[in-house]
């Protein structure tokens, strides 16, 4: 059994705070602000340049990528860290891409991130017009695997509502129709129980700066099924990438395995930060952290509703069709975050009306659900963000 | 004047080490480690998600890219931080090459960093067969540069030799062409004054980790010239390049100026390490630095030549055509270069046979060239690299 207070305690979290945002950024793990000034001074201070191969840095991305894997049921060796999610995204959809050269649309739905959207719009007008990025409604994405389909790319968690796709029956239609799969984990890995070698998934995609609590900027991860990396031509194919990038050939030669995704130079001191929230994440096991993640959301909603009837659920009521969040929608819901903010209850606002709310049982518990449910019904029954004192004081900070 | 005593106290660098190889990694600011340490505490501790506009992370990658566009003679606003130096060679040259869309042809030379050369390869496949990767001898370049050649790519100062090409004489020769230009500024950032405005450049990346001093991984940065960016379409379209990125928008929309051209969420540790180092730079003047910079590779040249008639110039003898490094040939580089690190002297090796020195003045003096003169001739002249002692030490550290 994980024991939560015991993960709990190895978090930075500021007196009187109750953070319900850790969806978007997670918190400071405690030890990780010396690990990483030991690490520049010791390793980068003193090493130098020899840190590369002497402090095992150049190793990190993969390392890093299998610690990830085993949250997500990656097979070890399937995964590197690096970059932006972004930036793996683009990787990921031209590479697919290239699997299924005669096919020319990417399918999506309007529910993904729209960065994902906006950077495969960008590389599918550099590859031509007779590309096209078909954008569906959610539910619709199922009747819209065409023949013509060639990369299905997805956000497995919906970032505003919490909707969970079943990325095992999307899978196995797509391969039934011959097209190649993207799943974006952003919302997913830490957050529910994923499991992508059961689901047979091509590549899947993510950051770790919000349930894996890898800091600010922390690099993101690509995954590639083993039984279809050696195929895979790396877009943005860069030096690390390289077979033998030490030995400088003109020529690019796709490295091995996993290596090949890597691109250029990986961000030593974010790897050290999120290598320290990986140190916290080895104490939990992925179904302990899904029970309790249910038990979190249940319990807010069921608070939420009884004590704030203006809010309405936006996100699934079944816990099996949600993520780690919930979403309500309000009007005046950007305001309301504002002062629900500003008495100590951190979530999030989403345009036009989402006032969203994550939960993580690595560092929340039931009385921190208990005590934001307070707060935030004092918020919404006296509409503390419509009152004189809170527009001055919004105006002073 | 610079004063150089007071730039080299601002850095730890280890005891008995002469460190000449911060052409690869600048070594640690001495506030670096503190600063990042608190920074994580108070600001991601503590701010948590807020951190992002109340930390001022959010502005962080133009701002830098300011700091960075005083030394190499940027116009403010033209420069943005962020992803690595061959992330921005791709978003670079595919940006370069939607502004000439008749023509399909990348020049560059066999001097370039090999990473380069890759990631252009890669974009040029992805985009069809008609598009071509021209790679010519750096003496040649100028007569190359033909009327079907969109974009013309180069790094100022290659990185084994350190020739350093004339900047402006080929963007000009480019321009009456129709052609654009990208430069990769890696071993010139810091090195050697660059006026990207006077030369009239059009795009220019590099990285920040070699002369800058911002730590393994630390991030890149792109020039755009202010006269083209409100054409650019940037490739690599991602969500904080969006005119407004939290809007969240199904469909993309170009930022404002250099804005457009960031990509994904910033690594925000790794560029408060770097603001660490900016601090340094902004104590130093780079015309002083060139005129030190060229006392001591001058020096170290004239030392060497003395004292290790085996070890061949493979730099330009004239300082004028030589960037910030001296680099020697020798059949045994390797090996000798591996005895010199063991015995305190930190330079590198490239392939096949190139020992490399750098040369930095804001922490290296004219003491530190004679002393790594001396052990180098000790090292040279007894064969050290070839003793069984050497050889047994090697195998156990």
């Amino acid at each position: 059994m994980t024991d939560f207070a015991a993960t709990k305690a190895m978090f930075n979290l500021p007196q009187g705070v109750v953070y319900l945002d850790g969806n978007s950024l997670g918190p400071l793990p405690r030890a990780a602000g010396d690990r990483v000034s030991d690490m520049m001074v010791q390793e980068w201070g003193q090493m130098l340049i020899t840190g590369w191969n002497k402090a095992g840095w150049m190793a990190m991305p993969t390392g890093l990528g299998d610690r990830i894997g085993r949250l997500i049921g990656a097979e070890p060796g399937s995964i590197v860290t690096g970059d932006t999610l972004s930036i793996k995204v683009y990787q990921a959809v031209a590479s697919a891409l290239e699997l299924c050269p005669d096919r020319k649309v990417v399918l999506s739905d309007n529910g993904n991130f729209p960065s994902d959207l906006y950077m495969v719009d960008g590389l599918l007008r550099s590859l031509g017009p007779e590309y096209e990025l078909r954008v569906v409604a959610p539910e619709d994405v199922a009747d819209n695997v065409t023949e013509d389909v060639a990369v299905l790319m997805l956000t497995e968690v919906d970032y505003r509502s919490g909707r969970i796709h079943d990325m095992k029956a999307l899978t196995e239609l797509a391969h039934a129709n011959g097209t190649v799969t993207v799943w974006d984990l952003a919302h997913s890995a830490g957050a529910i129980p994923v499991n992508l070698a059961a689901c047979n998934a091509d590549f899947a995609v993510g950051c770790t700066y919000k349930y894996l609590n890898g800091g600010p900027g922390a690099p993101a991860f690509i995954y590639v099924a083993p039984r279809l990396t050696e195929q895979v031509r790396p877009a943005l194919s860069g030096w690390l990438g390289h077979e033998s990038p030490f030995a400088f050939d003109l020529d690019y030669r796709a490295g091995n395995g996993i290596e090949r995704m890597r691109v250029g130079t990986p961000p030593i001191l974010q790897m050290v930060a999120l290598s320290t929230a990986m140190d916290i994440w080895d104490m939990a096991d992925m179904q302990d952290v899904r029970t309790k993640s249910i038990e979190l959301t249940e319990l807010f909603i069921k608070r939420v509703e009884a004590a704030c009837p203006d809010l309405q659920l936006a996100s699934p009521r079944d816990p099996a069709q949600r993520g780690s969040q919930v979403s309500f929608r309000f009007a005046d819901g950007y305001a309301a975050m504002q002062a629900l903010i500003a008495h100590g209850v951190i979530g999030d606002f989403r345009a036009p009306d989402i006032m969203r709310f994550g939960f993580t049982p690595l560092y929340i518990d039931e009385q921190d659900v208990e005590n934001a449910v307070e707060i935030l019904a004092d918020i919404m029954q006296n509409r503390l963000w419509d009152t004189p004192e809170f527009k001055v004081r919004q105006r002073v900070t």
